[in-house]
């Protein structure tokens, strides 16, 4: 034993999104379990010229170490398109981060205190949690129905010191369960968070994904120096180049940046010059519509194989935007325990109980309908509804 | 004040290399500060074929998430690599990195713990001591000669719980010194280090930097359980892609895995098969010698030029590879406090004082002599010179 680890190394533990993605790299395997967006969304042709323009243009500065803050140009774009969702901001709160996985290590690293309360929803993103995990926060899990967190939740959270850090929340097309805050659920969170005293961090990766209305206004647009907003790249053009971007109070975003810069000095230069490149004279504006109908035809497909083929029993919500179905088996029924014979059948899922802090649900399970194709949604969904009557007829048989 | 901020937070202060690179970018300033690589050596055209070949023949899965350890056959390419530094390993050790200043981030996340002391050389590299110092190590900084840390200073670590967790170390043209461990050295810290129990990390940046004859075998060849090894591209290919390497014994791998999918999930997967497309027939073997030579031509440059401009009482060893000259000033003289005058004077350097855990020598400054030619290295120490004889004259009439 040469090497001491550090006590925070206890605390992190394999994860079930890696391993999971692991099994659906086997081949003939359907999968559902992925957060992948869909390959055919990919603008390659486009990223291809900016690449060779980018390399023809302005080599060495692309090629070369660059400010941690981010490119300059791209800052500016994230400043002028955030204001679309009603956010009034200056590029210099803009930092760019490698995905927006980046920015939860960073908020953990700036606001997290080992035993200092961080309120989750119930359920919430597994990739948040692992990320905060390391600063040892004590997780606090909102009540939530539908529509998320309830304000009464957050208006009972721990204000005694060391007082709850912030709230992590998705408002939009939420990432396990793909559900939406309405406008008044908005300003009822916002207004109990201020209150409250705690600060809230807004992750937004799915709010362009929306079928057939835009979701309400952020909510970092209703109280901007009590919130940081995480954005992001990768569900609307390329997951590949690791972009996304943090929004934050002047407050905070020194430290931030400060932060950003021990982790890796700065997001590869060449990415951001391709993507800003791609995007800067609007392309988002025909490509994002794209992808939505093509994720509502998918969704579709999937909502009508769940009704044809799950028994009854099963509950679940057709989600108005976004990549998930979240589905809650009959009782008796554990989906961890089933994602062995469901792998042996040749589907994936991943188990709804990786996105609890607390007090999993086991009868949960999330589905994306962005990966597989219409046909390939029905074939899987087709061989889960098999699969779950035949559990439940075992579970039957074995009840008491 | 809505947000309470970590207590980590208050220990990361602004950073002078960001400062520095910030000033750096004023027109006009000849800069020798920057750990810049020379844009002429970035291989455009290799680069620009790689992305259209990767775009063109793996585009779906080149623009989708990836692996957390990284690209299977650019792991393949590295552990085969280092083999030429006397190192056995298998690919699964290796892990693939945004930069090499993300294998330090993830380092100090699984080793370092509030008060654990760790172990840097005197100086030492100032990005690792940023990258270490959120998670409240206790530094000691290991005496050391023209040759890096002594085996003594090692052997003398405190090994008392909580023991030092490890020694971390450049043996190879370090930043910001330029110095080099010898072979006997090196056998003499790793057997110190053993007896000690004080694992090291080694940090490798610039060792296919040599000028004259290729540096001895690495640390981690001699003690490869005990050693964790940090390689890069920035310094052979390009920084913009920020793509480094961590080659770590099988203990601390899945630990190590962990903390990078929490950091950032993974490495652009992209900028991996671009690169690997790049360097896989062998590219290297010619470009690398091409940078040692101009990169020895600039080094011949500077070397006449502080020899030639420089007043008496300055001392400095000429680099037998990698990008830096570190100079002593004499009694008197202050480089932190005479930088607003040299940036006045249009020249920029780093005053040697950052590079220190403790005790700085505010004596000593960091020249670059790979970012400028050598006409302008003559004409940047000619200043530097200029103002070093102007700040003695007047230190010697108000001595007492």
């Amino acid at each position: 034993m040469v090497w001491n680890q550090a006590r925070r190394a206890a605390r992190m533990n394999p994860s079930i999104i890696r391993e999971i993605l692991k099994v659906t790299e086997k081949p003939g395997i359907l999968s559902m379990a992925g957060g992948l967006p869909s390959a055919d969304t990919f603008p390659v042709d486009a990223l291809k010229a900016a690449c060779d323009r980018v390399l023809s243009q302005a080599p060495r500065e692309a090629l070369q170490y660059a400010a941690s803050e981010g490119f300059a140009p791209l800052r500016e774009w994230v400043a002028a398109r955030v204001a679309t969702l009603g956010m009034q901001v200056k590029p210099d709160q803009v930092l760019i981060t490698s995905g927006s996985q980046q920015g939860l290590d960073l908020v953990g690293k700036i606001l997290c205190d080992a035993g200092a309360p961080v309120a989750v929803e119930t359920p919430t993103y597994l990739g948040a949690l692992q990320a905060f995990t390391p600063f040892e926060p004590l997780f606090t899990s909102l009540a939530s129905d539908a529509e998320g967190p309830l304000p009464e939740a957050i208006a009972a959270l721990p204000h005694d010191a060391p007082g709850t850090r912030f709230s992590y929340l998705l408002p939009n097309y939420q990432n396990p369960t793909g559900r939406v805050m309405g406008a008044k659920r908005r300003a009822e969170v916002v207004e109990a968070s201020r209150r409250a005293g705690v600060p809230i961090v807004e992750d937004n990766p799915y709010g362009d994904l929306w079928f057939d209305e835009p979701p309400p206004a952020a909510l970092s647009s209703l109280w901007p120096e009590g919130s940081l907003y995480l954005g992001s790249f990768s569900k609307v053009l390329t997951p590949g180049f690791r972009l996304g971007y943090l929004i934050a109070p002047p407050e905070l975003y020194p430290k931030l940046l400060q932060a950003k810069q021990a982790a890796d000095l700065h997001t590869p230069g060449f990415n951001q010059r391709v993507v800003h490149e791609v995007i800067r004279n609007g392309f988002l504006d025909d490509h994002i519509p794209s992808i939505r109908a093509l994720y509502k035809a998918n969704r579709d497909a999937m909502a009508e194989a769940l009704q044809a083929y799950l028994p009854p029993g099963c509950e679940w919500q057709s989600p108005q935007g976004g990549m998930f179905f979240w589905i809650r088996l009959p009782a008796g029924l554990d989906a961890m325990a089933l994602l062995p014979q469901a792998v042996e059948a040749g589907i994936a899922y991943v188990p709804g109980a990786a996105f609890y802090a607390h007090q999993p649900d086991a009868r949960t399970l999330r589905l994306s309908f962005v990966t597989l194709t219409p046909d390939l949604i029905k074939e899987g969904v087709e061989k889960l509804g098999r699969l779950l009557h035949e559990a439940l007829s075992l579970a039957t048989e074995h009840a008491p």
